[in-house]
């Protein structure tokens, strides 16, 4: 038995209920929460923006513990984006304040006319109006927020997601208070909106904080833990990560020719160099922002930063390298600042990096405006608060834009837009694209590792042999991870570091009072692919739905004139083994 | 073996080669002809307007003969609009002109970069350049294109189709050269466009005509069906389709409460009677347009006109039922007028009526223009031609405008636009709507004729219980119809009377010296959805693709206050029975 509890929330009826945890949920949290929530809850062929969706919180299990870089938060949904089910995870101390409140998960379901938020501390919940905090950007949202509630953890969604934009995400507070954690892809924002739920200020101040069963074993594993992530070369203190943030793969991901150019045109430019993590160190250190830096408290990997303007103002948050990437190289746009303040319009109107900065490139191919400038794209997001016909043609991710523009190079699975990774020049992250439950999705299984990084195990990304086996392996266990609580980056330690798997596997049993081995965590992770798959097959999702576009197939990616060679039959194989 | 040719049209290389028909092709025209090359020839997983898909023409078995009532096209591809096997039907003389040139049907492959023209008579065939045509008005291009080749047959895709719309069609020629014939359905128009063919031009001078086997016995069979279209209330001379067009429909549909006004949000209203073909007609009369009127030669049904202005400019055409519904009541809109103008810009712009009065509804839902505001309207649909991005909210039909402006309320099944039957108030067409292979589509299984007509046995409406047999017979019987040539409203008379039926399966023995009996031609209809589904199939689609949207079964439809409460079962029986 456990003292957590699930809080239901019924946005038709104001009631807000905690719930015992159900037996079959009892070891449930993160992604496998929100996952078999949808799962057991949500009509698989229900409209994503109309009555019967539902939108899960849940962080993972260990965190709001101590286990270092763990602040992760799962939200759950059918995704008006892709139409099938969606997890989308994200780091910030709002996941780490519900746990510490000893709530497993949030469920919001039914709809209200008038937006409300949701506010939740130590002596309980209640829904108030929400209406004044609507219509403005959410950086100054989240500060009127702080004014009102104090120093609280903040969950919102913008002006995109009123809009119900499927490149909504949902905004999360970082260490400074900025709405720059997101929990970006797949539309939830558009759902959380549809739901009349604008906000989730969460204050933990007093709270019980996270029950751990078995208190010596949780320690012995954080330990191990805490040493592998420490000693492996990428997440260690001035390692990569913590020296440059996640950008530093520009440069490395250009140098093997896979970093998206002019919507996918070309995987290499001498520009690229120019939005590098290298060069936004450089500028950081000038400017006075901060780095390295946490997303949420207790990460010792510190891949975050704080950037701003050149004369230190309008703080953005962290530039990541998919969102430096996206509104950079793939627009044809190679100066930072730019690159800044794109970043700054999304995470103030509540849009995904990814989705919006894809969209932007295929109108670019779309001849709405043209490929490197920036000035345009800045006034095109701007126009989403204007409520413009212009601005309604980005907000529902690349595919409706190339659809709206008569554009068939449209880089997207399942409909939502591919990360900055091409998949011709790196075939297992293409096959997890392809196959993921996600739609494309580089976090899904992130075969990275080892494609490019050599973590793992080094693979050659142009070869196809074996990569289907490497894609199932590493979903599984990413599905795991996300139930977890560990930030994703533990992965490149835990991959190359047994020890520090195993400091996994003991924080877990620690925490849950179970005896579980590294196997039976990875088909944990099997177990979530395995509902999420049923969801979707119910949901009308096929074979079909698992493939890489027509033009990539057809057209040969610079520098390595390679497409998409991967057969029907070596997709279909991920998870027909 | 037969005289009659294939014609494949390479764009790519500008190629025009004459086929022999193969063997096991010897029996398909028209539907069972588009669809079975399309089946055989095209990926179902390809993107519907990138290089490997086809575009193909076929007319009717009896086309071309003096078949009364028989002047029917199919155009075949797989359509951008459902991502699914598409067969649109039109009547225009272009269809004669083909077949009495001994051309079975056209298959159009490859992509060309500029547009061009097909020009097709008895001495050859031969690809011109056609960019001068392109950007302009399809009335005017009509006018130009006979100017320029004489009195020919014209296939052409308008302004809508240039810009990939998803409810853009192919128009044909009226017996006026009016371009108001159309093969509106599925975004044809824009597949058209993408292989780079904006004309075809058919001159049947001194065609060899169509070849009969068996002049006798089509003879007797061709005076049975007159027989029976002279008998028949609905199809006789002076009966209802003649003396007030097809929109004699908005009296008899209003009274059953099943004419959708206001983006289906109620089934009857009193503002009807003021679009009604009764008033159509009276104000024809007036004008001196022209009433009845055929589409093609040879029809005695005659159940088209030529609307005009008041003061007998600016000729539309007919203004049909569906169209007359879509941008009228279903709008908001009671004025006949404005619909003639609305209709007028459809057929010029390329745009087929039905998505488009669907769409436009949904942006008024929407809140982009008002329900009932025409002027607002024709202005919107003017902006087509000035490529706005106003105008690109509305060029991809009904469920791509309902994600633009957050409107779940919207009326598709496979994405396509439901016509002017409100399925919560006439069952059986909603299972077809459902369950059809072409998305929602009244000519797929005209169930009207028993539900709402009682053509054929009188059934209620309302009643579920039968319906799912009755579509899956009318679905059968209608791709039989789709393929012989006789135009769909023939039915009325054949489903009433046995010897007409006789005669029609008589016409077809003679002139493919076939001993087919009418339990032949059902299963030669059932033979082409079977090709259809599996097309369909191949394509991703699944049970799921055969359902009506949430709000239908969640919100009431007055008068008779009824949801669509057909199980999901009910409707997967449609195909496994």
């Amino acid at each position: 038995m456990t003292n957590e509890k699930i809080l239901r929330v019924d946005m038709d009826s104001g009631d807000v209920v905690f719930e015992d945890i159900p037996q079959e949920y009892e070891h449930f949290a993160g992604r496998a929460f929100t996952s078999n929530v949808i799962s057991d809850e949500v009509d698989p062929e229900c409209h994503p923006l109309g009555p019967n969706n539902k939108l899960v919180f849940s962080s993972g299990i260990i965190t709001g513990t101590s286990a270092p870089s763990s602040g992760r938060l799962s939200v759950g949904s059918k995704s008006p984006l892709t139409g099938g089910i969606k997890e989308s995870n994200v780091g910030t101390d709002f996941s780490q304040a519900l746990k510490k409140l000893q709530i497993r998960g949030i469920i919001v379901e039914g709809q209200s006319d008038e937006y409300k938020l949701l506010k939740i501390d130590k002596d309980g919940v209640e829904l108030v109006p929400a209406e004044e905090w609507s219509g403005i950007g959410l950086y100054e949202a989240f500060d009127q927020l702080r004014d009102e509630f104090g120093d609280v953890s903040i969950s919102g969604v913008g002006i995109a997601a009123e809009m119900s934009g499927f490149n909504s995400g949902i905004a999360f507070n970082d260490p400074e208070g900025l709405s720059s954690r997101y929990a970006g892809r797949g539309g939830l924002g558009a759902v959380m909106a549809s739901r009349g739920l604008k906000y989730i200020v969460v204050d933990d101040n007093d709270a019980p904080g996270v029950e751990i069963k078995d208190r010596e074993l949780f320690k012995k594993g954080r330990k191990k833990v805490v040493d592998g992530l420490q000693e492996h070369d990428v997440t260690k203190t001035d390692g990569a990560l913590s020296n440059y943030g996640t950008s530093v793969l520009i440069n490395i991901v250009n140098e093997v020719g896979a970093l998206p150019h002019y919507n996918f045109s070309k995987g290499q430019s001498e520009e690229a160099e120019k939005v590098s993590g290298e060069r936004k160190v450089e500028e950081i250190e000038k400017r006075g922002g901060e780095n390295p830096h946490t997303c949420s408290p207790g990460c010792i990997i510190q891949c975050s930063e704080v950037w701003t303007k050149e004369d230190g103002s309008d703080p953005v948050g962290a530039l990541e390298y998919e969102s430096v990437w996206a509104l950079g190289p793939n627009c044809g746009i190679f100066d930072l600042d730019v690159v800044g303040e794109l970043n700054r319009k999304c995470n103030d109107l509540g849009m995904d990096t990814i989705e919006t900065g894809a969209t932007i490139a295929v109108a670019m191919e779309g001849e709405l405006l043209e490929f490197g400038d920036g000035e345009a794209a800045l006034e095109l997001l701007e126009e989403v608060r204007e409520n413009t016909p212009r601005s309604k043609l980005i907000l529902n991710g690349a595919k409706f834009a190339g659809d709206a523009l008569g554009v068939n190079r449209v880089p997207v699975v399942k409909n939502q837009a591919m990360p900055a990774y091409d998949p011709r020049a790196v075939k297992g992250i293409g096959i997890t694209y392809a196959t993921s439950t996600m739609g494309a999705d580089h976090t899904a299984g992130y075969s990275i590792c080892q494609e490019v990084l050599g973590v793992g195990g080094k693979r050659d990304p142009l070869e196809i042999n074996g990569k289907p086996e490497l894609s199932r392996e590493m979903q599984a266990t990413t599905a795991a991870i996300d139930s977890v609580g560990h930030c994703l980056f533990s992965a490149f330690a835990l991959l190359d570091i047994e020890e520090a798997l195993e400091g996994v596997v003991e924080e877990v049993n620690g925490v849950l009072d179970t005896d579980m081995t590294i196997d039976d965590v990875v088909e944990y992770g099997q177990d979530i692919l395995k509902t999420e798959r049923e969801f979707n097959k119910a949901a009308g999702f096929t074979k079909q739905d698992d493939r890489i576009p027509e033009f990539m197939r057809e057209e040969k990616l610079p520098p390595h004139n390679v497409a998409f060679e991967v057969s029907n039959e070596q997709l279909d194989s991920v998870f027909e083994k």
